[in-house]
């Protein structure tokens, strides 16, 4: 039956019914105040999920316009960025950058790891480092299943004049990223992530300081421009039509993330991740992203040696109606990916894990029917509550 | 009852029930067959709708993102661009083209007129005029209800070299614009006008000269590349995460629309301008549009001297339930708009006129109960077939 999928992928992930129910409602007028009313609301919820005060807007685009609204809004052409990649979406990051004229120093590391704060702190106290303006980081790298140390790089840029920009489109709501306590300048998220709900909103987070560049920053932008939708804003409104449907749909899902709370958000993908790590790890797998930065996200999987990583993922979805990610780039024959993000639960795990033990046998791995579910159900079972 | 209301506003316009239900779907893996299956039917099926061979293009964004992406592909900084402007919008295009870095020039027309080709085609002689790389124009002009004469103004251009780009967001599908028939450069348009669905997606059918300019244009761009973007759709994928829910709609409503055929769309929303426009004049108002270029998509209604517009669009959006659009800048409170595409028939235009006849009576404008209904009436009985 098509519709019992296990979409264990990072993005889009599974909609909770009530939240494809929402997006069913008539459309209103975007001028009006049955509107204002709904921009309001979404707004205030959005800022507890962002854990900030700061202005948070929303933009009818994928994640990556998100991405290229912060590059655009907060830097002039010339300016010397300072970009910490760890993986595919890390480069984007700095790509959207330098098309727009940055000036990309790359702080590039290797693809499993995290980026290293110490590294950057020493970068930072050269003497050339005044003329960074920007630093670049990915939250949650999706491409690798990394979760980079916060923490420790708002940290070591804190006490330097750089803008801290940051890609948590996968990471938030799955992992706790405290925007204001760590002083985050701009946090880019987007809707088809821990959100629940379909693709096609971005959001971003701006510090009063990032708000305070966007006035001198000189890239072109019209679309993306802060100045113009932040106006719009103060009117409940937004400069062109918004993506109605979807925000019924985020309006419903915050709701649902509201009444879980934040911290059993943290708390699930956090026992999510470790049963899905256990699991692969039971099944002599090894975990592609090194031990202690490892995402609640989505969980990137070393293939054993000689499996034909088209024809396992091809096998899982056709036979199983499990599809899980693939290696992006380099990675394509390395890696696959499982996504436990959003609307995602214990049996979800244990159902893909299963299915990961059927497949790998009947690929001629050997594997032990149920040894990863176990692992998992163990995990599971360490947890006082239910989740 | 909330959800009976008449929402005649230029978009958002109502959405079909089959259209809000198929967003209802669960996701899927948008780098997966099932995925490619739909994103190529949606591909022919819009081909047909823009009556074009050319490549089109989507974007998970609003229609303003649409003209940004035809601007930033098809221009270098210091283009010199000519602009005609018949109102709000086009007046927007111009802006972001001088955004990024155009010369723009604008030819603009009195608001309620359209633009003239004669005075296009005289400009376009002149011996300074080769530097016009791109001729920008609006379709169907939504803030005054005019709709340009395209086969003109494209004869116009046929025998210059520049570009001619095209905002058809509010028009395309409501009236006949035969894309490769006018050899027109660049279309764009939006999903929440015509094509019955929510906002969030938009459109751009792109000629070979179009593609060919795209490749030496220096304009930054990253999100709305076209080049990135064709690459990854010849692979039945998109760059980054497609708007999947706002996809299923697009499918669900371009069915619905090849089964109505385009010749009878055109002429369905023929009857529903007639049909506003002489129930308007038969209750003694005057249309903003000039005789000859009134759009089929929304028309503009001259208020009655002295009547207080806010009031009245009030009162028929709290008394009756019918949302009408206001006048927009300069035009505030001198006309109200009453849209009237894609999913809207005979009947909402007769329930909008009754509700206008009543709303003025409350309001003390003279005006005799059920006169436009009448001459909406005759207009609808001159068809000879059910719409």
């Amino acid at each position: 039956m098509k519709e019992k999928q296990l979409l264990m992928i990072p993005g889009p992930t599974p909609v909770p019914p009530s939240v494809l129910k929402s997006m069913a409602a008539p459309m209103i007028n975007h001028r009006g105040t049955e509107y204002a009313g709904l921009q309001r609301e979404i707004l205030r919820k959005l800022k507890l999920v962002f854990q900030t005060d700061n202005e948070v807007i929303i933009f009818p685009a994928s994640g990556t316009g998100g991405l290229e609204s912060v590059v655009t809004n907060l830097l002039s052409p010339g300016d010397r960025v300072l970009s910490l990649t760890i993986g595919v979406f890390g480069d984007r990051f700095a790509r959207i950058a330098e098309t727009f004229g940055a000036e990309v120093e790359r702080m590039a590391f290797e693809w499993g790891q995290p980026a290293d704060a110490g590294m950057l702190e020493e970068r930072l106290s050269r003497p050339d480092a005044d003329r960074i303006k920007a630093v670049l980081v990915t939250h949650n790298e999706t491409s690798t299943g990394v979760v980079n140390d916060m923490e420790a790089i708002a940290g070591a840029v804190r006490s330097h004049s750089a803008l801290l920009l940051v890609d948590a489109i996968s990471g938030l709501i799955a992992m706790d990223l405290p925007v204001d306590r760590l002083g985050l300048d701009a946090v880019v998220a987007g809707s088809q992530k821990a959100f629940m709900i379909p693709p096609g909103l971005t959001f971003a987070a701006l510090s009063p300081r990032a708000l305070e560049a966007s006035k001198t920053a000189r890239m072109p932008r019209y679309y993306w421009d802060f100045g113009m939708m932040l106006k719009s804003m103060a009117k409940d409104q937004t400069p062109y039509t918004p993506a109605v449907s979807l925000l019924y749909a985020l309006d419903e899902a915050l709701r649902l993330i509201e009444a879980e709370t934040m911290p059993r958000s943290f708390a699930r993908h956090q026992v999510l991740g470790e049963m899905t790590r256990r699991a692969m790890e039971a099944l002599g797998m090894d975990l592609f992203a090194r031990e202690g930065c490892r995402s609640n996200s989505v969980t990137a999987v070393r293939a054993p040696s000689g499996l034909d990583m088209k024809a396992f993922r091809k096998l899982l979805r056709e036979r199983y109606n499990v599809v899980l990610g693939g290696g992006q780039q380099k990675l394509e024959s390395e890696i696959f990916r499982i996504g436990h993000l959003g609307f995602s639960g214990p049996f979800d795990i244990i159902g893909t894990v299963a299915a990961i033990e059927m497949a790998l046998a009947e690929m001629g791995v050997p594997a032990a029917l149920g040894q990863g579910v176990q692992a998992a159900q163990k995990e599971l079972m360490k947890v006082g509550a239910s989740l």
